[in-house]
């Protein structure tokens, strides 16, 4: 286990008709007027808008609006964000909906104190000392954004999806109520569920030894990542499991993980950013791709860990463990079929010739990856296997 | 999955070589002064003092001591710390050692903004709403202390073994470096993970349904704490047994595990400091004779649970929920036996006798439970087990 600092601040609001809630967290902080960042019109119709606005009036604090965020938050809408935030002096942001909405907030919260271009953030060159204080109210369970100090945001004209990280980023308060999420489309849940295990899985495969609990862990989010999904796919409006599937896609990316790992293995988030960058897919459905052509790719590299994945996922222990870590991985691809995930770039339109484009975008965030160190020649080799797989 | 609040502030820092940034941070916080509390004289064996003491010198932080705290920490000391911090204007308080010197610490954090007696947070007539900073750098992982808010202090004249929680009582930072353990006695470490399976087993058996990823975690620690055990058992300087034990323990009680739940059964840890408090053995030997007894009791509430954890902990089987609950309980039982725990009021020189006295103790915190609420008749039935416990 390596050394670790685990340090997570945001104040977790968690369950039904909790949303009722965020005026009186937003007073209790000082503030007084926020800026209101959402995407299109859901919020509007699942009745989650009108909540947010009770609780804000009745907590008599000041709003404007930035909305129309989209998946692969864009940069422009960033720079939108945050000349409203400046012009009308806003003290704090409330971003309403997924982990693209609260990336976008994140950006601009960064950057109303940021004199140069908060891209500056994504590209390296600046690391975010100060943000506006970040409130969310969650619509859809899959980033973990809601309780971490990460953001991904696309810049359209270079087709980077790049992410930065910072604890000022945390939000102070988050609230998740699981009946928000009754309504999602189900592959708006199932991407979800395909983020939420991919984050445990960028952990578990970083190649660190001896982390007995975080593999526990790790495996317990999985199983009932699986399971919650499962009993969705039946039932949308199914409490219990809308509670467990938010609850762990939360715990798959606050820091739980992280404490006592390499930090992470993130190859497949890198190859995938710029899978949806230029296919503009959902991440959930590039995650669906990417990551087992990736774990194809290295699992020789950990093979007793891969092994180990498909005993306690999916109850495979032929004794054998390259023959295990081949069905484990396997059963994992036919589950994301069963699901209703693409597995392969052909199922997206891509093109053998796309592949060049992707190793193009890709490379810029190369070297890449704990478990094996990726270049341009890994990645080529990856993205061949994720457009052929089946 | 009952809503919940998770929010907890604490900064910790875990692994080896830690101890020397305990001044930084304590600096950083903007502390020139602090109480440094500690037990006997274990920590200048081990050289963690020596390590504490070069940290707050390197970053100019003055401290007095007071030391001297007993395991299951009393309330004298307590009054002690509260003048000794009050004389000397300190600005925050320093705890060194295990759970006791931290509950003490608290106590003293608490009661150092209170006009009136502190106990009176202990017996419910006060609600700790400002404390002194506090920072803790552990030497026995098993109360979880090191990331809550929760203090046990004993009355000595009474035998009250009384417990207070508040949010001003988490630390500011802990430090855990798993090698400070390297020298701790068996009996020690055994006790502690007998602590953190028994604060795990509070949640898991509090009755609540539908709470999958909370079992799902809960176990994950139990069967971690019992593998990082049975390794120290043989080896009590394997880094990453005592790694896996430090932060499992923690993670038993830090809230993760409260998120969702009933808010925890408790009942086993209320009678077990009613022997604790007469009897004055550690906690864990304590948790060892009361728990199973408890979990005898009760197990017809919730026997599916009992059956659940049978063949998620020991991988018991049978296919009928009775005999799977009490086979659970009794290798459980057995295994408290195998690393060198009582199991029974006998044991530990307790006659039948004092089964009234510690009705008469233990009744002062009745009704008390979750799964089961007891009263006089039901307390007194589960000291009788656990007297005849074998």
């Amino acid at each position: 286990m390596k050394n670790f600092v685990f340090h997570n601040p945001t104040k977790l609001i968690f369950g039904k008709e909790t949303i009722n809630e965020i005026g009186d967290e937003i007073k209790k902080c000082g503030i007084k007027k926020v800026l209101l960042h959402y995407g299109g019109g859901s919020i509007k119709n699942n009745g989650v808008y009108e909540k947010v606005l009770k609780s804000l009036k009745e907590n008599n604090i000041e709003w404007v609006e930035v909305s129309g965020v989209k998946p692969n938050p864009r940069l422009s809408k960033v720079y939108e964000g945050i000349e409203v935030a400046k012009k009308n002096n806003v003290e704090g942001i409330l971003a309403v909906g997924g982990g693209s909405v609260i990336d976008s907030a994140k950006a601009i919260a960064g950057g109303f104190y940021y004199d140069g271009d908060i891209w500056d953030a994504y590209s390296g060159k600046y690391f975010i000392k100060k943000a506006l204080p970040l409130f969310t109210v969650l619509t859809i369970s899959a980033t973990g954004s809601e309780m971490n100090g990460n953001s991904v945001i696309t810049k359209e004209e270079t087709k980077q999806k790049w992410a930065t990280s910072s604890k000022e980023l945390y939000p102070k308060v988050s609230i998740i109520d699981p009946t928000a999420q009754f309504s999602l489309p189900l592959k708006q849940t199932v991407n979800g569920a395909v983020d939420a295990i991919s984050h445990v899985m960028e952990y578990y495969f970083d190649g660190t030894k001896d982390t007995e609990i975080q593999d526990q862990i790790a495996e317990g989010i999985i199983r009932t990542v699986i399971f919650s999904t499962e009993k969705l796919l039946k039932d949308p409006k199914n409490y219990e499991a809308r509670a467990n599937l938010a609850w762990s896609a939360t715990l798959a990316l606050n820091g739980l993980l992280r404490a006592g790992s390499n930090g992470g293995d993130w190859a497949s988030h890198a190859l995938e950013h710029s899978v949806s960058a230029l296919f503009d897919i959902a991440h959930g459905e590039g995650l669906a791709i990417i990551f087992p052509a990736w774990l194809e790719y290295v699992k020789n590299e950990y093979i007793e860990k891969f092994d180990r994945f498909a005993k306690e996922i999916f109850n495979i222990d032929t004794g054998n463990s390259a023959i295990d870590a081949d069905l484990g991985l396997r059963v994992l691809k036919e589950w994301y079929k069963r699901i209703g995930q693409p597995v392969s770039l052909k199922e997206i339109g891509a093109t053998e010739k796309d592949i060049e484009r992707l190793v193009e975008n890709a490379v810029q965030s190369s070297p890449m990856g704990k478990l094996k160190k990726l270049e341009e020649e890994e990645i080529r080799e990856i993205y061949y296997i994720a457009f052929n797989n089946m």
